[in-house]
């Protein structure tokens, strides 16, 4: 059995913004020289996630919107007492921190229009920090 | 470590329909001789998810009912400018592509009321890609 | 490859709670020996899930507040003909079974503010059971 772990760091710019990092997680794959697995993509903060969809820049903004939407900003939440970010948690608390993909014949089983994205909830942040582990044979 | 990976073709035939496949999966995982492992259940799509819930009729139809109210088709979200399917990518992204199950015993340990379903957001559709793929020993 | 599977049994005690169940899931992880891995948390359930967020007092509140909200008790769900529990059910098909766990260096992944939650939304109830699942080398 094989396994690889990397981590990715990034710096966002705003503050609710979609990344693509599939080129990441693709080279993480490929270097593990795991041609059947897993490759498991997880965010290691409670307001910024990882989804999958597609690379389309009207999408993108939709989807944005729409987290904001379904979790916007107000003064009634009790963790905002704290900090003012509730929003943000409860948002990846339902969107969840990690995406698990199959590997086979030595890739990524993504289909054609599935893209991975690190999503940044409450940014604009330095150094968010994401690992890729791939397991497998 | 034992690994397995099959693709299911899916048929679907109507717009938003939920499809049981637990049994499709059972018999990958059967198949595969992993007795502790997991079971990863892939929907190569973006506007098609997998998920689990009870096999009751009335649910079913409930789930399709929540997701057409969360997610409603409307003029404003910007991918529609392409393609008339923004609620359903929009839907996917918060439902995510996959789950993951645990396999004890040779067998996933489903509780007595878990069903896995392929969700069609966006049909009817021919062929929808599904990949399962068991590792384990 | 190593794999370890153990079960937890929680009672609950409230109609919709989050227990942190992290220190559980880093025993689990530290008792299986597993170094570089995957540890996969699994409710055998449809009305309570699992999911990851800060353990702050006020943050715990909104996210049963915001599930209450999202997912309310409603006399027209069909599944209510049967039994009382349709909204829960919704919110679980949302919100998922399960979380995977990245291990490396014989540790969870886990950022400084993440800690795992079951969590019951048609309690209470006794013996609700949690697979955990180590696999690795």
């Amino acid at each position: 059995m094989k396994t690889i772990i990397k981590e990715v760091l990034l710096d966002t710019r705003q503050n609710r913004e979609l990344i693509d990092i599939t080129e990441r997680v693709i080279e993480a794959t490929r270097d593990s020289g795991v041609t059947k697995g897993i490759c498991l993509i997880w965010s290691t903060h409670t307001t910024a996630s990882v989804l999958v969809t597609e690379n389309e820049r009207g999408l993108l903004h939709d989807v944005i919107s729409k987290i904001g939407e379904d979790f916007p900003q107000r003064g009634t939440w009790l963790h905002n007492i704290i900090d003012d970010n509730a929003h943000a948690h409860l948002a990846v608390a339902y969107l969840g921190p990690s995406v698990s993909v199959p590997i086979a014949g030595g890739a990524l089983t993504l289909g054609a229009y599935q893209s991975i994205f690190f999503v940044e909830l409450d940014g604009p942040r330095r150094a968010r920090r994401v690992v890729l582990e791939v397991i497998g044979i």
